[in-house]
């Protein structure tokens, strides 16, 4: 990868940073002119939404666009900024549904409004104050999303396009949740189900919709270069999300930002369970029962599971898929179809996105 | 009244099912070609909205597209039907955070996935499930409203001038939500942030917004018609919510489709909890602390605390003051800017909005 492209991605990242950084100020001003009382409110949104984050989904919007020929103005970098919104809506549910203690190496956001109850010896029940803070702050973080968007200044043409992608985004993520959630309560691990999912959470929502929203800011875009960023997009978001069902196992805390072996602890079902399952003996089944999913699973039962995943060749298994589904992306990008500009563009966030940074 | 305005407003409240039923069947389609898992949400979510609901938000809306002398058409019954699946997330987040176990005299969201669980006999904890269940349909009703509204069929320069109203709602409605929930954990009521509360809960959101949604939806609307709105929407919406806080502790089960003084049971700090304890003897404030907030409040101790509310004189104040404010949005209707056709509904939306149906 040339050091021109990582520039370039790194000033799209500056620059969803500034109109994040800018709308979260303004919203602060508007919610202290209703009450004093939500400053904890806008004070934490902009604390997750500014502290870190990949930008991942901005990015990926970006690659759209420049498929599409066209250049980022500041009307659709406000756009496309839209999309960390949403995410902090979904990470900010996430957490609360799965009981998480910390995101991104802090304290999620129910835990911290606990804390915050508990340190400023509020009456009531501090988790139920941690709850519903969560519930309205990831909801707060969804309106704001469609208001960034619908208030970035690009043309009515355009966002009409958009609107649609946008709006069918947000029902896959919602669906791809459930579905989830849904999963955690089933007898038996299913690889065809958790493919599904990862399609859902990650294919569409996190990497064909935001790619198609960027391309529809463009007035150059057409049916098949929407086409030729599905091939690239959704076996690209699968791969992301097996990479990320990997981290949640083997993934080193320091990067992460979650404890190490979370996904065991909350017995998350993903595509890297559903294949150590099916290549388990019954013993192994039988033992694995004592560790998976145990809120107290400590150091040693996170190895033993661990060890289990990597003897019965599940990991190499996912591994050998994640290669195959990023060389399936890799080869869509070679497509006339794509601007040329697009090609290293694309290329480098699929690495970004699959990287294995363990 | 009128029976004419009766069987208008009647016939905007069936056009508003249809549209609901309408919109909700093909999402089930959507849904279901996604995966049949999905199944139990749309359920869900039909029957929350198409069962009951007094479709208050549409109905307003309808007064502020009359009041512009405008009238319905079906894009206009579809932009003004997406308030309903609004108010459906509102609630059934409300109920989640509440710890609420009854809707309209069934179970809650949270509390209808948890039966599934128990039901079926899945795998994991019950009440997990319902909450993720809960938060996930209520993002889900969040984004459909704004999917409803964008294809509803306006017109791109309707669509302009209801979105910005839209969006500010959602915000009033999380604020008001957030200061609602905060208010609970507080070592003292207060009757100025109690009122605050009314305003941006009902006065903003469930009546203000939509009439001036609806009034922007002609292209008849002035500013000074939507200041006309408002001069008689936030009174009538304070005077709603004041109505709402005496059901919540002296209602009829049978209407309100909740337990009978579940507002005490849960402690919420409503402005006729204020008016009470400014008027109560340390004594009556001591014997309080006995029952109010208490999960176990028996009707023995639902009517100790009706007693106290009673006899200090805050439940006749409120009365008085819903009156009064009622009164000044009755007055508000006697305006020139108001279109003649719409004054007979402005005024019995505000009857129905305040009625005494305990």
């Amino acid at each position: 990868m040339s050091s021109q492209t990582k520039s370039e991605l790194q000033e799209v990242r500056d620059g969803v940073e500034i109109e994040l950084a800018q709308f979260m100020r303004d919203q602060q001003s508007y919610l202290q002119s209703i009450s004093t009382e939500l400053n904890p409110v806008s004070q934490a949104l902009s604390s997750f939404l500014l502290d870190s984050g990949k930008r991942l989904r901005p990015l990926f919007a970006y690659a759209g666009l420049t498929s599409a020929g066209a250049s980022l103005s500041p009307a659709t970098t406000k756009a496309i900024s839209s999309l960390e919104l949403l995410q902090a809506c979904a990470l900010i549910h996430d957490d609360l549904m799965d009981g998480s203690d910390t995101r991104r190496g802090k304290p999620s956001i129910h835990r911290h409004f606990e804390s915050i109850h508990v340190q400023d010896e509020l009456e009531g029940f501090a988790p139920a104050y941690g709850l519903a803070s969560a519930v309205l702050l990831g909801d707060l973080a969804l309106v704001w999303s469609n208001q960034l968007l619908n208030n970035s200044g690009i043309s009515t043409e355009e966002l009409q396009r958009v609107l649609p992608i946008f709006d069918e985004m947000r029902v896959e993520l919602m669906a791809g949740q459930f579905l989830d959630i849904h999963e955690q309560t089933q007898k038996n691990t299913d690889l065809a189900r958790s493919m599904k999912i990862a399609r859902y959470k990650s294919g569409k929502y996190t990497i064909e919709r935001p790619l198609h929203m960027g391309a529809v800011l463009s007035h150059n875009s057409t049916p098949e270069l929407l086409h030729a960023l599905s091939n690239y997009g959704l076996p690209l978001g699968e791969a992301f999300q097996f990479r990320d069902d990997l981290l949640g196992v083997f993934g080193d805390p320091s990067v992460t930002g979650k404890p190490a072996g979370d996904d065991l602890r909350e017995g998350k079902r993903t595509a890297l369970i559903a294949m150590t399952d099916t290549r388990c003996t019954d013993a192994m089944r039988e033992e694995s029962r004592k560790y998976f999913g145990k809120n107290d699973l400590d150091e040693n039962g996170v190895a033993i599971l661990q060890e289990m995943i990597v003897s019965t060749g599940a990991k190499t298994e996912l591994e050998k898929l994640i290669d195959e589904l990023t060389e399936r992306a890799m080869k869509a990008v070679d497509n006339p179809v794509i601007a040329d500009g697009a090609r290293e563009t694309l290329i480098e966030l699929a690495t970004i996105a699959t990287r294995r940074s363990m």
